[in-house]
């Protein structure tokens, strides 16, 4: 699957037909048989073009989706312009060829899951120190998610000890990224905030034993979130919305919760507040009241950079954590699968690109169109 | 002079007849000559009143002004209702009597600059630890500003360095600090971009050496930014604006240049993007396109919590630059002076409270309204 903006202001996504590549020396050829489509994905998929006037072509085996992108998108790729880019993040399947160097051919067969990119593709090589042997049990269905939110939760919980704080805030919390987490926070005795959209989402988390959960929708939010954090003392928030006034509301509660009780302060409480932004469900702009004093910070947080910086020992633990926990703390679940076609249809992408609670896919590149609509 | 704030969302500014103060053993009483009205005291002093209400009252030597609070405004100083404050950070003036300890007595008759806060009095207690003694050759009008803006300056200086930037950015450039800020960065030879807003403007800074001043109501302002970015490689800005779209305009112009020739990233440029905000001169919403990757930050900035994770000895050392180059590199400017009755009256507070360039006054507490209002 291939990704083109053109210098029209559009996007085109289809499937390239390609010779099964080669494995380098210490690369693996996967055929992949399961990858999700993470909110992550969807920036390089669509390009933040309107889905709402996405047009169909090509033919039944082969489609084309193509769809506008308002000027604000079309600045934003400019540099992107004519390149075909592989899309999907992640993904698991079989090891069906490997390199020539010893310590890869022991993965011949293996399952693995790896997030090397370009995994929405029937094949796709990968260098073998990056792939994840799924433990028995565990098949590429189970498997496909094992990095991307996985260790973003994990990368939460180290990022909140590193900056010495000891509970947390997080935003669009009902997303099986945010299940995921309240299952991290239970496990290790992290207060947890969190913050969703709607009643229903309340009763979701609440259900998997999350014990504080607001609805930002409600009058008593602010009241609600203020009293959380005092109770919590949760200064740090990572925030998938984005746009709009959430984390300066979070940064008011906050300030709120830490400076009761104390005498006026002209600057506010010293204590630092953090929010980090790691998603943009709101596009819109970030706008902050700054009635929070002036130990406040917000800023962009990518799993990447964190990685970069944590090294590769605790790289390893983290991993080691979530490949013995892939059925139970660091399960995802979907609302179904599609094949590669099926996902380039765009009452399909309508869907899966709103990146609401519960819209979440899994593509299957080795299934034809038939057998996944089937299920 | 005290500021209160009643319940009835109004600031009342007044002057109190006391006794003169006693000091305490480690302690000197201090004649106060000369104290500067500088933006950081005009929040405690207003507490964001709307000025073009206020009223005066009381007597001509008792001067009274009061003036109503907007809704934000009082909701952000809710804390400080029916609590008389004292008002002015920072003054130099004649020590006229010490504590009974030793180190303390050698201070009698000198003239020292504190910021210990309730500067706009006759007389002021303070710590003698925290008196700078003022060399030979600088009067106490000389001296009275040689704390918040020197080491707000010298701080943002260090700040960069400590963060790993290497070229600095700065907003309201024409300001009193940020002329001292252009003489430091000169004298340290650090490449800084001073942004303003006006032709005029940019012909005052240049004027005094600087390379990069840029008019942010021009056309070519985003452009312009960019270009002296990528020549400069400033990756840190310090707003004294805070509000509207300036701090963002700063990073977007930052990642354009950090990007420009890079291959395309959706995650945008890995190189940090800080912008600190360390004034409020528009109060409105800090409003983020976030459209300049993952790897930035905004945050508030305050000279005293940076003090205190720098430790005495650093501090010394900038206490003793600022020391040794008062009438030179640290020298500020003044469009006139006040007495503390003066400084009551509602045209004079709507003057000096507007915070534009060249609107900076200083407060003569032991001359009578006659005397100062002479010159």
């Amino acid at each position: 699957m291939r990704s083109l903006v053109t210098d029209q202001a559009e996007v085109q996504v289809s499937l390239e037909a390609l010779d099964v590549p080669v494995p380098g020396p210490d690369q693996v050829l996967i055929r992949v048989e399961a990858a999700p489509i993470n909110p992550s994905d969807l920036g390089l998929l669509f390009a933040g073009a309107d889905l709402s006037k996405a047009t169909a072509g090509g033919t039944a085996d082969r489609p084309v989706i193509r769809a506008p992108l308002p000027p604000a998108a079309a600045r934003a790729t400019r540099q992107r312009v004519g390149q075909p880019l592989p899309c999907g993040n992640e993904g698991a399947g079989t090891v069906v060829a490997t390199g020539s160097s010893d310590a890869v051919r022991r993965l011949a067969g293996k399952t693995v899951a790896v997030a090397g990119g370009g995994m929405y593709a029937q094949y796709q090589c990968a260098d073998a120190a990056f792939c994840l042997v799924l433990p028995a049990g565990v098949d590429a269905v189970a498997g496909a998610a094992s990095f991307v939110n996985p260790m973003t939760v994990l990368g939460m919980v180290e990022t909140m000890r590193d900056e010495g704080h000891t509970a947390l805030i997080h935003t669009a919390a009902a997303s099986n990224l945010g299940q995921m987490l309240n299952r991290v926070c239970i496990e290790d005795g992290i207060p947890l905030i969190s913050i969703v959209r709607s009643a229903a989402q309340v009763k979701l988390l609440t259900g998997q034993g999350a014990q504080h959960v607001l609805d930002s929708t409600t009058e008593s939010f602010m009241d609600d979130l203020t009293a959380a954090i005092a109770e919590t003392s949760a200064t740090i928030a990572f925030d998938a919305v984005g746009g709009g006034l959430l984390a300066s509301r979070i940064l008011t509660c906050m300030e709120a919760a830490l400076s009761a009780g104390s005498p006026y302060s002209r600057y506010g409480s010293p204590i630092h507040k953090q929010v980090y932004i790691y998603g943009s469900l709101d596009r819109g702009t970030t706008d902050l009241t700054r009635n929070f004093g002036f130990a406040w910070g917000v800023g962009g947080w990518l799993l990447t950079p964190f990685l970069a910086k944590a090294g590769l020992p605790r790289i390893t633990a983290m991993r080691e954590r979530v490949a013995a926990s892939l059925t139970t703390t660091f399960a995802s679940s979907y609302a179904g699968r599609l094949s590669l076609a099926e996902a380039l249809q765009p009452d399909a992408a309508a869907t899966y690109a709103r990146t609401a609670t519960g819209t979440k896919y899994l593509i299957i590149p080795n299934e034809n169109a038939t057998a996944a609509a089937a299920r």
